[in-house]
């Protein structure tokens, strides 16, 4: 029988049955236990307590050797192809909590190579872009003193050495059923996993001690690091740890906010009035007319409105509660969602454009092993 | 019908028919009028006149361009697995003529990340070889000005973007049927030709034009610049020319010197009583008994002894016919050619282990881009 979904780190699509993949992939569900326990470090982040980040790959042995008072490296990455949307943003929103909750160092990658390798695009253009992406990151209030961003193609010195004795690990079978590469995959894709890999090791080699590793990030890269966590023994570096989230929605009720449907996609750059104009077209549960809608309700569930509060524009359970509840009684109507929606994220955008105009006092800072931009 | 012999980049095997070699790999024959062409710019190398540099592609493309003004840049290299023996010099001294010929800049790449992913050693072995080796060729007299040393771990800032675009056209299909990978490969060897391939088209990227590439270099290496040939039309680089040698003996009369068999080996760093005790034991064409040989002549055409002097320690084409007239006529033994043969090793040796030491006071500011070593 077919899948009707695919996640792989280079295509998302079909109707993703989160659990399923769970299954397929072989992480674990970031279960009660596991959230109670990270309650102990700090009020445990909305995007954990709605199962956003719902699974996960050696979290408790990360936090074992936290208690033992030995410090991971915090590790997530974006592929520089285009402008940032408000889904690239909602993982890096969860690492700013990790870092601040366990107060730890983090490298960001920007895998400027992949995209040429991946993609339509020079390597001028996906390294202007990680420049672009690189402000927004930076914006969400990363610490600077402990947060370093790598741009592949400028802090190969670094990564290569790291990324052979990976390589070297990785026979093409496996890489061709960990990724199902064919005969049309060109060799630089082929190798690309090892350069993904490398940051999870690097803390080991940068701080000369065994550097425990944990990399928040959304599920379709579990490919990359299912394959970095089982090279890790042999070298003689800690198996990283991984929390896995769902993706971002887009705007049209599709599983995944993307650039190819730019309507449906919120950029951190957009104007108020461009916010308004997508959200006010967004998919929702709403019924075709107001006198259904007062009589029968609509439905939060499948609502891209609501999935927009849910993921990151609603903190407060309660209200996000009312809500699904006033909706489902009738009591709202989509347009006013949409009003509020709207009001909500343009809030966000304007303090965030505001930072991320000052982010470009402290990006030269933040390069690791002081590359130019 | 099984070939009876094995060229590839990482294997020579059996007994090498050079004729159908150059067949095989499609490469052109090195013949009468372009030695003819060759001689109008200065004395034809012995390595050219003897058909040890045998075979090219495009050298007649490499010469049109430099007869209207436009230098090429000279590359060739070395894969740092272990000390230098004479075989891995010949190219190197062929290469050095080429300079001063023809008043070219150099690059000399030393692959470490090569020899680390498909020998069973360390970066930091490779590392310390790639040093090791490169003061060999340093001593034989490289213009230091004009000659840059790139060591792949240390030079990536600069080969990885070239390597990349190199990376994007090559199909897994097409580096399988070139180099003949298996599923055992590992996903560095699989991406490693494009490494090769960059120092190629470095020249157009530091020049900032157009600049032709001549690479003399065993024939061995052709998969390589094959692939790398065939992607340069649509990165709109030049395609490089190259030149291509037959591989230096071994003392035991096998067809290429290889430090697997180390008594028939001779490295740089011998001392004059190591070289005479292993040409002592070369493998040569003289008969089993004094009378015989006094009788019947010896076969200089199967004479490890004689093929040395033939590849590089006769220059004197007459000397040469001599040596082997007085072998075939039984008027000179074996004892006597390995004597002369050991001693002009050893002149040689004396000499190159002098500038060796010399070397280290070059080897600095030779590092391509001023890499540390």
């Amino acid at each position: 029988m077919a899948d009707e979904f695919t996640v792989t780190p280079w295509e998302v699509t079909g109707d993703i049955d989160y659990d399923l993949l769970q299954k397929k992939f072989g992480t674990t569900p970031l279960d009660d236990a596991l959230v109670q326990r990270l309650s102990k470090y700090g009020e445990v982040h909305p995007m954990i307590r709605r199962g956003i980040f719902y699974s996960h790959r050696d979290l408790n042995v990360v936090l074992d050797q936290y208690d033992k008072g030995n410090k991971f490296i915090l590790y997530t990455g974006r592929g520089p192809s285009g402008n940032t949307h408000l889904g690239h943003m909602m993982p890096w929103i969860f690492n700013k909590w990790v870092q601040d909750t366990f107060d730890v160092p983090m490298y960001f990658q920007m895998t400027d190579d992949e995209k040429f390798l991946f993609k339509d695009l020079t390597l001028h253009d996906t390294g202007n872009m990680a420049y672009e992406n690189a402000l927004d990151f930076i914006a969400l209030g990363f610490d600077p003193e402990k947060t370093k961003i790598i741009v592949d193609t400028k802090c190969m010195h670094k990564l290569y050495p790291v990324a052979l004795k990976v390589a070297k690990k990785i026979t093409f079978s496996t890489a061709k059923a960990i990724f199902g590469f064919e005969n049309s995959t060109n060799i630089g894709q082929i190798f690309f996993t090892a350069i993904q890999a490398a940051p999870a090791f690097l803390g080991t080699e940068e701080y000369g001690k065994q550097m425990p590793c944990l990399i928040p990030c959304g599920i379709d890269q579990d490919p990359h690091f299912r394959a970095c966590r089982d090279v890790a023994p042999g070298l003689n570096y800690p198996k990283p740890a991984t929390m896995y989230c769902k993706m971002f929605p887009g705007l049209s009720g599709a599983d995944k906010m993307s650039s190819s449907d730019e309507n449906a996609t919120i950029y951190t750059t957009d104007t108020p009035k461009a916010v308004k104009k997508k959200v006010g077209r967004a998919f929702t549960g709403g019924k075709s007319t107001v006198e259904e809608q007062r009589a029968e309700g609509g439905n939060p569930e499948v609502c891209a409105v609501f999935k927009y509060n849910y993921c990151m524009f609603e903190k407060d359970d309660k209200k996000l509660e009312e809500m699904a509840q006033k909706c489902r009684n009738g009591e709202i109507l989509c347009g006013e969602c949409k009003m509020c929606l709207t009001e909500k994220i343009n809030v966000f955008l304007e303090e965030h454009q505001a930072k991320r105009e000052e982010a470009k006092d402290v990006i030269d800072s933040m390069a690791f092993d002081g590359f130019k931009w």
